[in-house]
Order: structure tokens, then C-alpha cells, then sequence
């Protein structure tokens, strides 16, 4: 089959021989504003359908598409006609086409008062023609699917072909919010006169003290990879930075196969010197909390509407200022709901879970902090709290019921960080580097870390990370 | 010898017991408007010099510092001159102080014009007497040290000691520096309608063919991490993204021990379809890479000062449009200046700086292009030059006649694809993911990486690429 019907063919790999000014029309600017002009346009064939005479072709870029329409007669030759229809879905071609008005909207297409009448028509880039998914079937709410005996595509088979499933107006959407998420925690740190900070991820020593960690071979020793910036943020801190941020790949070696674990994943990590109290560092947190979800809220509305289609949810709720639970107010609203568990006791994840729908019930917000967890659960870095040596300065921050984010006032003393460490039976030699740190001077200071794809998914209420990943890794997946 | 002259010992561990509404002033906003308001300071002592009833400080704070007095009188004791010269040097203190203007300008602050008169002091955190190294020392120039017979540090003590290495002025400057250029990438490259991603650094298989790529254990088998996001961003263009970037560390396990090599950096990446020549490529990053300059230019001179004391250089030159030349009239310059290579040679490092210094010299600019590198020194996703096959649409680009960047337009068809991975001797079934990415319909595209720590040396006219990493890993270096 020839690429062109002017007989151009592998346009494709001969492409750069010279500039050309042509100007190409965004499907997304194509309106009746257009009408009656003649334009250029490059997009992918997202469905194609003979009739007779005419194809009818539906041209897609990104979550816009338009109808297209290649016709016998003084425009377009039987050939062409023909040519059009093989066309394979998921190509890549360049249209000329006059626009034309419709007199009814296309319902079926997100530019709805317009069609495209083809001229002429290249393949720029040509698909093979049986694809691993089809992108209608990978959008389609689940329930739908079953009820009308179509078919859905499971997760693990949007997956493995995810170049293809991010191609769906629901991946779009989320990837592009989760770009402005970044974007918002960013842009709120820096007006807050926070310093971007780059952190190493390989690591002489265990960061977190050795458990679910992976290693590296380093030339002729051994490496592990960071479990979290945690010790280096916490060292930019005593180095006078103050306030630091980090956006960067964590690593857990953990062989959780949960909804909400993956081995790695994007930590968005913030460490700050304070002045008289960590609820200064909380009160920073949250207002950046509350900054990104403002955000998507006011710009990203199309992109939580269009995953809502696929995966209905309630809208997300906030409090300002956020709402701030002791851990002891948790536990007796747990005890009085029935829940069994001691003062020292971790939260469980169905416990977790509870507590979500019991703030939600008596607060009505998916997001708030629960602050002084038993010093018992955390990690050997924690202040404990002066007051009640059983408590600590730390805090976990939930949305819509599940841990986002973990964080606390640090230790900064030299002396009570060994005595820490040796309490959880970390070996000292290992974090000299860390320890040594604190010994010329470190202000008091805490932080928190949170986890940028449990962001996204609990946000637009989704139910597994992998769909918040662009390429998830977990003990089961490290391709594509 | 007590924290405190007032009695309060250990304050800095029985930290936040209630909140405080107390206001510290910042050094740097420290001036003769403030002159005798009593104010609350904390800050690093960084001087102290007693001197009969008086001690002499100077409190700093980042960049900036003043100086301070605690006197006998009516507002100190005798003890607490005592005890004010008894603070280690880079001490954290609270002051309570009497601003006042100063007649003569103190020449060796930053705050000039004013001084502090003490009434209180509170030690907040009290480094170890014994610095491992003086901040002084650090930052003295090269070659003032050498004449006047005074210390230097050489860079293993400070990176051995990167804490408080990071605490001096030029370190202060090149990491503020630093997050600035993350900062106008982004914001240049979100202008453009880029799409920031993040993809995943534990891979299946060497995305680059298999050489220096560490190895690392994942459960029950092996993985690599990536040395570049090169296939997943190529990848991410196929799933309609269009316009990408990302900001992460790249893995090489190269054993190079120079100046401009770490086995881990922060990769700054591009990626982009185009329409119909890839110089469409090379001008948006060149136009990203113009917008940095500015941004550092307009927005960092303090910075670029504070550095240019220790490390004097030229002020970067770079003109608009950004020269590009070809690889063939680079041989030309060089072959003219009796340099002897092939056609198809790679520059070497000698020949690169060579080149630069010609093309400042006939030229005056620092930054340039050159395109059209020989196919055979790049890697096997290098699309071929189409009118001369010994040549390729690839292009690195060049800071002070260093590379910073190479990228050129991919191979966006899986036939071609697989057969430059055969050609070089790639194994096909290692990158099955990546070339059936193309297999779907994919647009020309091209891209490139540029590493962030060698454009902020090379902006600042630095000699080694550890100076503008927080925490240099190379093949001998893994702590802190």
C-alpha cells in the first residue's frame, strides 16, 4: 500500500530535507470562527468508516478530536476515497481540508460545530494495523462495560502496552495534572523562600536503617539506593538553606503488593528550620496542601471532569486553616466507632480508613492532619515529644483516608540522635556523615514527605497508584 | 559552661512546648530605618573576639552578616560578656539587641551601616569547639592564599565536610544559582506548552546499549538504573504528550575520574514532535538555554559576584540567535588551527576546548550548537542525516567549549529502529518495549539532555563539576 496518494511514500524517514513555514492548526482552535478556510492539520486517525462513497474519519490530538469526512467528487478521487479508508487507526497523518459549519452539533466529537472536508492527505507515520487496545474499550467505566456487554481492558494489560493507554483522554488528564501538581508545589515554596535542593540517590548507607532497601553494585563495593531525601534535606538545613524543597524517584524495596505501594515513586519533599514550634513547619505543609489543591481546582477543572467520566467521585473537600487531630482524639473516635487497639499502637490501614470516614462524617474534609503519634512507631530521627516522653513532634497528613504524606520535627542534637539510634539498633558507624551533621550548629527544624502519585490518585478519587504512574514499578513490574 | 546566662539550659531539645509569637528580624534586612528599635536576631556566630570589658561578634545568617557587641554596662554583666565569648564559632544564638547606626562603615559585613548592641543572648544550638574546617579558609581565593601564606582548603576536606563547606558564601551563591536554573528550564519550557514528566530510574534493560550501567538487585532478579529518561520520554511522545521535559538524576557507571564527570547528575530533559525539520528542536532548546542565561544574567548577579570573588571569571557571552555550525566547518576551523582527524572522528576533550576557544575568538560567544555530528559516534536511536548517510541529524551543544548537552532527531520508525539496533549489535529482545512504541504511529521527534551540574559550572566559569554538586558522587566518592 502506498503512505500518500501522490505517491510520497516513507515521508516519515526522509523527514528534515529542508524547513518548511507551513502553518498546522491545532484540533482544538478549529471552531467557526474557521469556517470556509482551507488549513493544515496533523493528527492521529482515531476511528475511520467507509460508506459508499465517503470516509468518514474522526482526527485526534491528545483529548481533542474532530469529524473528517473524504468525499467523491471535485475535492477527492475514488482512490482517495479508498486510500483514506485503509488508512490504519492510530496513524499519524497530515490533512489539507477546507472547514466547514455543521448544522447539527457532532456529539461524538469535542469540536462540535465544525467538519473537516479533505483535499489531500499524506501518512505521515503508519500504525500496525491490529492494536495490542483499543482506546475506547480502555476508557469505558467499568460498570458500563459489563452492563452492555462491551468490552473494558484490565489494568494489566493497559499496562504493558502504556504508550498506547496513555493515549486515552483519561491518561492524558491525569498526566497533565499531575504536571501541574508539581508545578504548584513548586511555585508555592519558591514564593515562600524555599531553595530547590538536588539530593543523591545512590548511598553509601541504608537512610532509613537498612530494612527494604535495594542495592547497587558501585564499581568494586556495594551502594544502596535512597529510601527518601531524608538525611539530606535534613543536612541542607544544617548548612544554612534553611528552607529546602525536593522533587525526586524514591526507592522501597518493600514486596508490598497493595493499591498504594510501588517500589519507586516521586517524593515531594520539603525541610524547613523553624523558629519556636514545629506547628510552624505543619502550618507550612498544609498551606502548600492547600495551595495545589486550590490549583486544580480552579485549573485543571476539564482534566478532573474528564477522569470523572471513567471513574465517578465526589469532588475533593479542604478545610482552611486544615484540620488538626491529636493522635489520642483519633484513638477515641476509633474506640467509640469499636475499634480495639492500644495507646502505642500504629494506625492500621483499615483503621486508616475508618478515621477518614469518620473526620469526613464530623468535619465534612477529605484532607487533615493527625499530629503526635507515639514515638514508639517512628523512625529514630523523631523529636519526641517534651511533654509525654510516650509521644513524638511527628505527623501523617491523609486524603480521603490514606496516609500522603509522614513527617516531623527532627532531632538536631548530636547527643540525643545517638541515643536514638542506638535505641532502634541502627549501626552509628554507618550515619557518622549524618550524625557529625548536627554537631557545629543545627537549628531546630522538621518537614515531611509526600507521595506526588498518592496525591494525584486520591485527589481525583482513584483506587490504585499504577493509574498515577507513568510507567509504575512494583515487585511484580519493571517494564515497559 | 550553661547554654544560657539566664539559666535555660538545653533549650534546643525541649523545643516547641507552646507556640511563640516572638518576631526575628533577617540580618539582611538589618539597616540604619531599624536604627534603635530593639530587636530579636537568630543567628551562626561566626566571629567572636573578646577584647577587655567588651566582645566583639559577628552573627550571620546565609550571605549576610553584622556585627555585634554584648559590652559591660548598664545592659550586660560582666558574666555575660564572659559567657558571649565563651560561644564556639558557628553556634546558633537568639539576640536581644539595640540596633544602632554606625558612623564608619563596617567594611567586612554585609549590613555596613549598622551595628547590634546586646542585652540578652541564648544559645540555640552550640556547635563542637574543634571546626574541621574555617569558613574563612574555604572561601579564600587560590592564589591569595598561596601568596600571603594563608590556608586553603582543598576540595576532598570540603567535600569530606560538605555541611559546612555548603555554609560559605560561593557555596551559598552556586546552589541558589542552581535551583534558579531549574526554575527558568521549567518555567521557559511550560511557556512553550511543554508537559513536565517523571519517569521511572530502575529499568529492565540499559537503555543505552549496556555499557556503564550499574546493576541492581530487585527481589528475586536484576535490574539497571537508567542512564538517561531517553526511551521513556521518546516513549511519552508516542503516547501524544507532544512536548515533555523532565528533571532527574541519570546513573553512568563510567570509571572517569575528571573534572567534569559524577557517576550521578541531574539530567534536564527535552523532548518534542516536530513538523517538519528537527532545527525546530534545536531551536526551542536553544531558545530554553538564551532564557536561562537571561534569567541568571537579570536575576543572580549577587550570586554571580559572590562567586567571581573566590573563582574570577569572564561574564558568560552568548548571542541571539545561538550560533550553530556544522560538524564538517568545525574539522575546517580545527584542521586550519593544525589539528589532524577524520571526517568521521569524535571530538576529543583537548579538541572540544580547542574549538571552543576558535569559535570565541572568531565569534564571541560562549554557547553554540554543533550539528550534523558523523552517524558513527552516536547511539543506534540516532536518525541518519537523509542526503548523506555518513552524517546524522544530531547535535551537541557547548558552554565555554564543554559539552552540556547532546541530543539529535530519533528514529521514529520501528523498521529503521531495529535495524540500527542490529547494526549495533544491540539485543532486540532487551528494548522489545521501546521499539514497539513506534510500531503504533509515531511523529518525528528529537530532543536532547542537557546536565545541570556542568551548566552551572561552566555559566560561573568553574573547573570542577563537584562544585556544583550538593553531594558529588563519583568513583571514589559515596559519602557524605
Amino acid at each position: 500500500m502506498p503512505l500518500s496518494d501522490t505517491g510520497e511514500t516513507r515521508v516519515n524517514l526522509s523527514y528534515s530535507p529542508q524547513r518548511m513555514d507551513r502553518a498546522l492548526v491545532r484540533v482544538q482552535d478549529l471552531n467557526p470562527e474557521k469556517a470556509d478556510q482551507l488549513i493544515w492539520l496533523r493528527a492521529r486517525v482515531h476511528t475511520s468508516r467507509a460508506k459508499g462513497k465517503q470516509c468518514f474519519l474522526v482526527l485526534r490530538q491528545q483529548q481533542f478530536n474532530v469529524q473528517a469526512l473524504v468525499a467523491v467528487g471535485d475535492r477527492a478521487s475514488k482512490q482517495m476515497v479508498k486510500f483514506a479508508a485503509n488508512i490504519t487507526k492510530e496513524s499519524i497523518v497530515d490533512v489539507e481540508a477546507l472547514v466547514r459549519k455543521v448544522e447539527q452539533k457532532i456529539e461524538s466529537c469535542s469540536q462540535q460545530d465544525v467538519e473537516l472536508h479533505i483535499e489531500r492527505i499524506f501518512v505521515i507515520s503508519q500504525a500496525e494495523p491490529r492494536l495490542p487496545l483499543q482506546l475506547e474499550d480502555a476508557v469505558r467505566p467499568d460498570g458500563e462495560g459489563e452492563e452492555e456487554g462491551r468490552a473494558t481492558v484490565n489494568q494489566d494489560t493497559k499496562l504493558d502496552n502504556r504508550v498506547i493507554d496513555l493515549r486515552t483522554t483519561t491518561s492524558q488528564a491525569i498526566f497533565r495534572l499531575q504536571s501541574g501538581v508539581c508545578q504548584l508545589f513548586r511555585d508555592t515554596l519558591t514564593k515562600k523562600g524555599f531553595v530547590e535542593i538536588q539530593t543523591p540517590k545512590i548511598i553509601s548507607a541504608a537512610s532509613e536503617g537498612g530494612a527494604n532497601v535495594f542495592t547497587v553494585s558501585y564499581f568494586k563495593t556495594s551502594a544502596y539506593l535512597a529510601q527518601s531525601p531524608q538525611l539530606y534535606k535534613q543536612m541542607c538545613i544544617c548548612a544554612d538553606f534553611d528552607k529546602v524543597f525536593c522533587v525526586g524517584p524514591v526507592f522501597r524495596a518493600e514486596d508490598s503488593n497493595t493499591h498504594r505501594h510501588l517500589t519507586e515513586f516521586v517524593g515531594l519533599d520539603i525541610e524547613m528550620a523553624f523558629n519556636y514550634h514545629y506547628h510552624e513547619v505543619i502550618d507550612s505543609i498544609t498551606d502548600t496542601m492547600v495551595q495545589i489543591f486550590k490549583g486544580l481546582r480552579d485549573n485543571f477543572q476539564t482534566e478532573i471532569q474528564t477522569v470523572n467520566k471513567q471513574f465517578p467521585s465526589e469532588p475533593f473537600k479542604f478545610l482552611e486553616p486544615t484540620l488538626r487531630l491529636e493522635y489520642t482524639e483519633a484513638l477515641a473516635m476509633l474506640h467509640e466507632a469499636g475499634v480495639e487497639m492500644g495507646d502505642e499502637d500504629d494506625l492500621s490501614t483499615p483503621n486508616e480508613k475508618l478515621l477518614g470516614r469518620l473526620v469526613k462524617e464530623k468535619y465534612d474534609t477529605d484532607f487533615y492532619v493527625l499530629d503526635k503519634y507515639p514515638l514508639a512507631v517512628r523512625p529514630f530521627y523523631t523529636m519526641p515529644d517534651p511533654s509525654n516522653p510516650k509521644y513524638s513532634n511527628s505527623y501523617d497528613m491523609f486524603m480521603r483516608g490514606e496516609e500522603i504524606l509522614s513527617g516531623a520535627q527532627r532531632v538536631h542534637d548530636a547527643q540525643l540522635l545517638t541515643e536514638r539510634a542506638m535505641h532502634h539498633q541502627i549501626d552509628l558507624e554507618k550515619i557518622k556523615a549524618y550524625i557529625d551533621s548536627f554537631r557545629y550548629g543545627a537549628p531546630p527544624h522538621g518537614g515531611g514527605g509526600i507521595g506526588l502519585e498518592r496525591v494525584c490518585m486520591l485527589y481525583l478519587g482513584l483506587h490504585n497508584v499504577r493509574q498515577t504512574s507513568m510507567f509504575p514499578r512494583d515487585p511484580k513490574r519493571l517494564t515497559p
